[in-house]
């Protein structure tokens, strides 16, 4: 079992299991969705695919932001503590910058998607770690470039699942290991607008959610996410 | 003044000071050829713009390789040792497999371009300091993808230059405290051809070249790099 870190989506190959990775926000509040009890999450790249498959499903809200903003008329932005108490419908209709794209991306090159966070990490690793194979954790970083927080939390998953490493993975693992504590790791992060010290602080917590979102199949050029 | 760091040479952005970094072999080579007494490399991207401008220089050898074994016809592959003793000729015309094409990018993005070693790890942080300016260092990784060596040697220039350090910076500054000997940081590498110790071995030594290759201007479509 070997495991390789793409630092970014492009970066990249196919590999039979996929873990995606983006800690601020989209993979977090995904997590914290199907924890709370909606039953499915659809990601879709663009803003209209979302409104078309919302109008389709009837039973979904809609979230997602753009460069960290809610998108007009949607229901909740990406934070995942708009995903907590009892839920709105059975579904969330989700579009984001970097993160719902990322998905879509590992979807199309991989057997098997997971999806990766502080939330889930203990969850996600052992999943992945069951299913005994190479393992590609894609970091969705920050339109198109490197982002800490990702490459922090790939590095966590990387020294859990004990597989022969890569050098981008044997990178990953010594940047988890700069920060011992969660937070501080997400909070070495420089780029993006500021103002999400909250949902930094949410992201941070390690291995609260014991469950593990995965692709269970394309709906419409959007991937359904759910635990089963 | 801010230091970005390209893991790889697809995520580079224009910047006015770009360091290339590719420690294994091609930017130790071109400052050992240099050090060594040739005046001038040039830095080609394909074997016949090589051929065609060795034809054109006249007094110059060909070095180079592709997948690490020596160019058929060349007079030397890529290995600083080749570069030792007494100059063959005034010029090398160079062309590798990852690290010249990294250096013609570079070339089309900034305004001023470094080559960056550990051989040379002091001189060339110390000649970015002196510019003043944005730097990005820009790793030649391993056919598009991460090399650790690259990363760590970013790693190294990053903690000298003592800027303001984006993601990616904080990152190679973190690699690099993961290896506090370099020759451990090469030897991380998990990529490429086996058979290169002695080069590796070579490669790791640190700042014992004080000399700055730099770009000095474009002849054919090739990089002229010269340390004046």
């Amino acid at each position: 079992m070997r495991v390789h870190v793409a630092f970014t989506p492009a970066e990249a190959a196919s590999s039979t299991v996929g873990i995606v990775v983006d800690v601020l926000r989209a993979t977090s509040t995904i997590a914290q969705a199907l924890a709370t009890g909606y039953e499915r999450v659809y990601c879709c790249g663009e803003i209209d695919d979302a409104l078309a498959l919302k109008e389709r499903l009837g039973d979904a809200i809609l979230g997602g932001e753009r460069n960290a903003v809610r998108i007009d008329g949607f229901d909740a932005g990406a934070s995942p503590r708009e995903f907590l108490g009892e839920p709105r419908a059975k579904a969330v209709v989700f579009s984001t910058t970097n993160g719902t794209r990322a998905i879509l991306e590992t979807a199309a090159r991989s057997d098997h998607v997971l999806l990766g966070s502080l939330l889930n990490l203990d969850a996600v690793a052992s999943a992945a770690r069951d299913l005994d194979d190479d393992v590609t954790i894609v970091c969705a970083g920050f339109q198109g470039t490197f982002a800490i927080d990702d490459a922090y939390c790939a590095g966590r998953i990387v020294q859990l699942l004990g597989a022969e490493p890569s050098d981008s993975a044997k990178a990953a693992d010594a940047i988890a290991r700069a920060w011992p504590d969660a937070h501080d790791g997400l909070l070495a992060r420089t780029y993006g607008p500021p103002g999400l010290e909250e949902d930094i602080a949410f992201c941070a917590q390690v291995g609260v959610l014991d469950i593990v979102p995965r692709l269970r199949r394309m709906v419409d050029g959007a991937a359904e996410i759910t635990t089963d």
